[in-house]
Parts: structure tokens; C-alpha cells; sequence
């Protein structure tokens, strides 16, 4: 039990969540804000420089002589680790706190090797990034991965993923905790987009939905600025809901005409082939719509249509502002995302989709590893991490 | 500006939240939890007492002749309003900080009557609840209202209400300001009637939808802990989702082969007028099922299913752990939900059912008005609240 003054540390965590968000203020301002006397700003002021959270920024208002009037986050006070895992890649970043990528590498990697062996792989090129930008373990905040299956975000463990083998129920946190002593946040890759779109192009966005569309379809959705994850992590899986064009079509979950079965890359690539179109997966459908393909197009088009039909319930449902497609198809361009605005804007209410923007992706590949640095810097600059800081 | 030292206020306010919950603290235990000083401990919850926030509670381990050592919310430390807005009823209610209630009524009322006469009911109404409860207008700490149509929460102003004409863009928390003193929330009935059902039922639920059944179908979701409203204040608005089998139904959106045009308790109405039976509304609908009727039985089993069909896409989406359906087609008992039920167990994948409850709303006609007095307590107590009577 601690028998110090609570004074010092919690008005500095105060002060701190005001700055964190970049924009330079006066201790006046600051004052004002929080109510706190002058005198004790200007102490937290000075303890969260001590600390390096915070620095003093020429503002416009300063006179040559005088000391800098205006202080901000310091974004080189710590930096994160970003891991973006994918069937097949594993991305890794060091990010500063304002979420501006300072190394980063990808490399091939299956998924199916297992936890200990992508892991390992993980700290390793985590090690070699860091080094590279000159910068040491202790200078972590914290750690954010997404991987490519639900995850029970509270303890950071995977739940029956069905594409990782060996990752069911494993202690992704408590395994990096042997090899890095910093906090780890796991969550779904899709979510992780979420964060990583909105914090590249819509940052003031509260109600975004991010759409992946490749070899699966799954939905990262942030509502009231928080990413809703749902009871078992699962929340956002709009890959297995049943569209009406398709319903005796099998899929892989067991039941019928799930929209993943009818509008993914290898579905897309499928419905080719049966046509007497040479495509074995999503990257020869985006290819031959490329090269003009008509038959190509109005698949993708139709696929759009389908997309369109499952997330005109989630335009009722959320009420979004924002819809964001991403993920390896949406690389076919605009005739994926027109079928999706028909059939949405058709069939939605007029309230719902006044203000509704339903657009590419603009984090596109960046998406993943932008959000896994997204989820690690929120946490890194939370109040609980600064007073840890702050109680050394 | 203030001069005075932050420290009182801040600590008696992050003390408060611990308290808020009811459950008896030793100061021991406060000084534990928070990380402050004991002495810090003492002097905050006799600030607290004085401000009657706070109330000693005689502890299980508490000895004869000492000071009483545990501490409690006092629920009675002040009241808050509570307004259920129906299409044609309005109830009004006195709830203490416990959201137990302490005084109600409800009168018929037409909501089409505009703001200012539905307002000026409100408002006298709640003067004599408030008499009969032997509390006085200094007493409300906050006033809920759910209204039926969309609400931009922030602002409080109905948005492009369908059944509340007049009401559009009406500033009711600026009109009640004429009359009352305090802070006015408003929300979407179906929203609030969430609320409602969740600290009535599933306190410790961080995942629920409501489902209303009645004249109307919506939604009101919680996830995360919190209301999902959307961009909008539309979040929810499941009754115009179309479901597959009755594309050509018309719909009085304007749109075909919404889920409200066939499931909706006048939509079953019309189907069974259709069959021969004498049927001109829900009520109707629902003595038919009293009095077994198999083909008004039948009817309302397949409202269940399409109702069903719309909840397995919001499944996907929101992984909820329960889902309660409510409203007055609720009252033909297990007919609806089994049709529900069979629709949402069969296209749902396990992951997402595994631990999902689909059951009968337990606050029933309860709900709305139990959900707005959470909505205003929820805000009587929040830490601005509570710095505000600090401060004096």
C-alpha cells in the first residue's frame, strides 16, 4: 500500500491524457482545462519532462527570449512494436507514439508453423528493427499483434481459430512476456485494420466499418470510437452470414450460401473456372479484370452486390459513417466496391446512409501493422501506464 | 480559474467511483484500491458523508460499541427522473440512485400532440410524483427520456422521427431547462429499453441486444458495456433489413420486403385477415395465439423465423451473449422466440452461439422506464457530476 501524497501522480496523469493527443498548449491552457491552480501545472508540467513524455514546442506566440510556453507529447518518448500476422506473412514495426512507422519489415511465414515458431520469428526481426533504429528493449511501451482468427482480447489468447493450427487457447502475452517485459495486446487482424484505417484517414471518425475482402471476408467495426469486439471476440464475422442468391452453395463452416462462399477471391475464382475462365484463386480474378475480362468484371460486380447485401444489415445495425474496403481483392478497383454502394444504398434507409461514405481503403496494406501500432500506443499512453511511469 | 489546491476534489471524486457500485468498502480497502494515503481515505469519505453521497454501512465484522467501518452510495442521496415516450402512452417515474422506483404513472398520451403539450404532461406529472415522494426539485440529479425515433444523444433533439411529428430537430433538453434545473438525456426508446432490461436482469452482461416486437421491430444493442447509437442515433433500426421471403411485400419505408412489413404485429395481423380470421392488429394477433388458433400460431412462428433471419446477421456482427426479446407481440409466449431461435441456432456458426442466450425480456413493460433512469443515473453519478457537488 503506498503511504505517498496521491497528489503528484494523479494530477500528472491528468495533464498527460490532455496532451497525449500531439497538440501543443500553454500551462494556461492547461490550467484552464483541468481546473488545476497554476502552480501545480507547472510542477506536473516539469515531472512529465523529467520523464521525456512531454516537450516544450516554440509556439507561435513566443518571444525570442524567453523559455518555450507551449509543450506536447513528445513522440519519441517510447515506441511500440507492431505485428501484423497473415496466413502467410508476418509484418513487424517499430512506431513512435504518434503512430509514425520508424522500421519495418515483412516476411513470408505460414501461420500453421505453430505459436513458438512465428513468435520466435517475431522477436527475432523485432531485435534486429529495433537495433536498426537505434533504440533498446526498455524503450518499448508496449506491444500490439493482430493475428488472422477471433482472439479473447482480455487475456490475448486465440479461440478455435480455424486457420492456425496450434494457436487455440495459446498465451501469445505470457509467451512474449519470456523474451520482452512490456504488456501485449492481441487482437483479430480485421479489427486491428479497423484501427489502423481510421487512424490513417479518418481519425475523427467515431463509427467506421473496415471490410476485408480476400480469401475470407471478415469486418473490423469501430462504434462510439471503440472497436466492438462481442462476447468471444468473434464480433465482425460477416464472412458466414447466409445471402439469398446463394443458398445451396457449400461453405467451409458447414452451412450454405454464407457470403464468403460466394463472394471471396477463391469463390470468385470458382464461379471463372466453371465459366471456362482460367483462375485458380483471387489473384487471377484481379488479374483478368485487369485485362478487361467481361466475365470477370460482372463476377466481381456481383460479388460487390452480395458484400452489399450483408453489410446493408450492418448499416442498419451500426448506423457507420464510414465504410472502408480493403484486403487483396479489393485491388480489382471500382467494380467491387459499385456493386456493394447498389445494393447498400438500395436498400438502406435514407437516415442511415445521409452521411454514409462507402470508399477504398486508403491505409490498404499498411492497415494491419498501422492498427496493431494503433492498439500497443493507446494502451502505452493509457492513464494506468503513465502512473506506473510516474510511481517509477 | 481555480486557485484551490486540486487535491480534495480529485481524490473524493475517484474514491466516489469505486463506491458508486453499493457494495460496502472498508477505508482500508479504499486506501487499497485507489493508492492513497489512508489519512487521504479518511478525510475524502467524510467529505463524501457530508455531501450525503456517501452513507456508513454496519459491516458484517463490525464491533458493538465502534464507529461503524464499512461505506456504501446512498441511494437516497438524490433522485432522478425517468420518461418512457410511447407512440400513444407516456410514463413518468421517480427512480432513486439504486434505480429502484419510487414513484410512477403512465397515461395515455399521443406522442403526435408535438414536444411542447407531451413536455408540459412530463413536467407536470413529475411535480406530483416528486410531492408524492416527499422529494423537492433540488432533490433530481438527472432526467432520462426515451422517445420512439432516432435521437442525436449529444444534442438530445429527435432526428427525422417517423411517428413524433412536430418533433423534429426540437431541443427537449433545452424546453425541460425552462422548467427544471439539471441535466436531460435522451435516447431512442429501444435503446433505453436495453439499458433497462440489462440492470434489470444482466447486470454483469457486456453484450446485449433488445429486441422490440411490436407495431414497429428495432433494436437497442449494448456492447462493450455501452449503447451502440451510431452516426446517427439509427444504430439498431433492424425493422427495415429485408429478409428473403417476402421481396415483394411493400414496405411504408418505401423500400419491399422489410422485416417490420412481415413480421411486425399489424403485418401478421394482415396475413391472417388475408387467411379468413378476424385480426385487425397485434393485440389481435396475440388473443388468437391465447386462444389457439394453429393458423395464427403459425404466423407468428414464422414472424419469429424472419426476425430470426435479420438476428443472425446481427450475431455475425455484434457477437452478442444474450439477446432479449421484448414489445407487446413478446405476449404470445414461446411461439415467436422459437422461431427465432430455430434460425439463429441453425445459420449462426458455433463460435458465435456457443454461450448465446436468446430469451423473453424479464423487465417487459418495465424496461423503457427502468432503462431511463439508468440513463440519468448513469450521469448523476459520472465523475463531472459528482465534481460539480464537490466543488458546490
Amino acid at each position: 500500500m503506498s503511504i505517498e501524497s496521491p497528489t503528484s501522480s494523479i494530477g500528472v496523469t491528468e495533464l498527460f491524457q490532455l496532451l497525449r493527443d500531439g497538440a501543443p498548449r500553454t500551462r494556461a491552457q492547461l490550467a484552464k482545462s483541468t481546473g488545476l491552480a497554476r502552480s501545480t501545472v507547472a510542477a506536473r508540467v516539469d515531472e512529465l519532462m523529467r520523464l521525456g513524455l512531454v516537450t516544450p514546442v516554440e509556439g507561435a506566440a513566443s518571444t525570442g527570449g524567453r523559455p518555450p510556453s507551449q509543450f506536447a507529447l513528445n513522440p519519441a518518448a517510447r515506441v511500440v512494436l507492431a505485428v501484423d500476422l497473415g496466413a502467410s506473412h508476418a509484418t513487424v514495426a517499430v512506431l513512435d507514439l504518434a503512430a509514425t512507422i520508424i522500421a519495418e519489415r515483412t516476411d513470408a511465414l505460414d501461420i500453421a508453423l505453430g505459436p513458438e515458431r512465428v513468435l520466435t520469428h517475431v522477436i527475432e526481426a523485432a531485435a534486429a528493427l529495433l537495433d536498426s533504429a537505434g533504440r533498446v528493449n526498455a524503450d518499448i511501451g508496449a506491444v500490439g499483434i493482430g493475428v488472422p482468427g477471433p482472439v479473447e482480447h482480455s487475456t490475448g489468447r486465440p479461440v478455435n481459430p480455424p486457420i492456425m493450427p496450434g494457436w487455440n487457447n495459446f498465451d501469445v502475452p505470457g509467451w512474449i512476456a519470456q523474451h520482452l517485459d512490456v504488456p501485449v495486446l492481441v487482437d483479430n487482424d480485421v479489427n486491428i485494420m479497423a484501427l489502423g484505417e481510421r487512424a490513417m484517414s479518418r481519425p475523427g471518425t467515431q463509427h467506421l466499418v473496415f471490410v476485408k475482402v480476400a480469401t475470407g471476408i471478415g469486418a473490423g467495426i469501430v462504434s462510439g470510437g471503440r472497436l466492438v469486439r462481442g462476447a468471444q471476440g468473434v464480433a465482425g464475422d460477416i464472412g458466414h452470414v447466409r445471402v439469398a442468391r446463394g443458398s445451396e452453395v457449400p461453405c467451409t463452416c458447414g452451412n450454405r450460401g454464407c457470403l464468403e462462399a460466394l463472394a471471396s477471391g477463391p469463390a470468385i475464382a470458382r464461379s471463372l473456372r466453371q465459366a471456362g475462365l482460367d483462375a485458380t484463386n483471387g489473384n487471377d480474378v484481379v488479374e483478368l479484370v485487369k485485362h478487361g475480362s467481361i466475365d470477370a468484371i460482372q463476377a466481381v460486380r456481383q460479388a460487390g452486390r452480395d458484400i452489399g447485401e450483408v453489410l446493408t444489415a450492418c448499416v442498419s445495425l451500426m448506423n457507420p459513417s464510414v465504410i472502408a474496403i480493403g484486403g487483396s481483392m479489393a485491388r480489382v478497383g471500382e467494380h467491387l466496391i459499385a456493386g456493394v454502394r447498389e445494393i447498400v444504398y438500395t436498400r438502406s434507409t435514407p437516415l442511415a446512409t445521409e452521411h454514409l461514405a462507402i470508399v477504398h481503403s486508403a491505409a490498404a496494406d499498411k492497415a494491419g501493422v498501422l492498427g496493431a501500432g494503433v492498439l500497443a500506443i493507446e494502451h502505452a499512453l493509457a492513464p494506468e501506464s503513465v502512473q506506473r511511469l510516474v510511481r517509477g
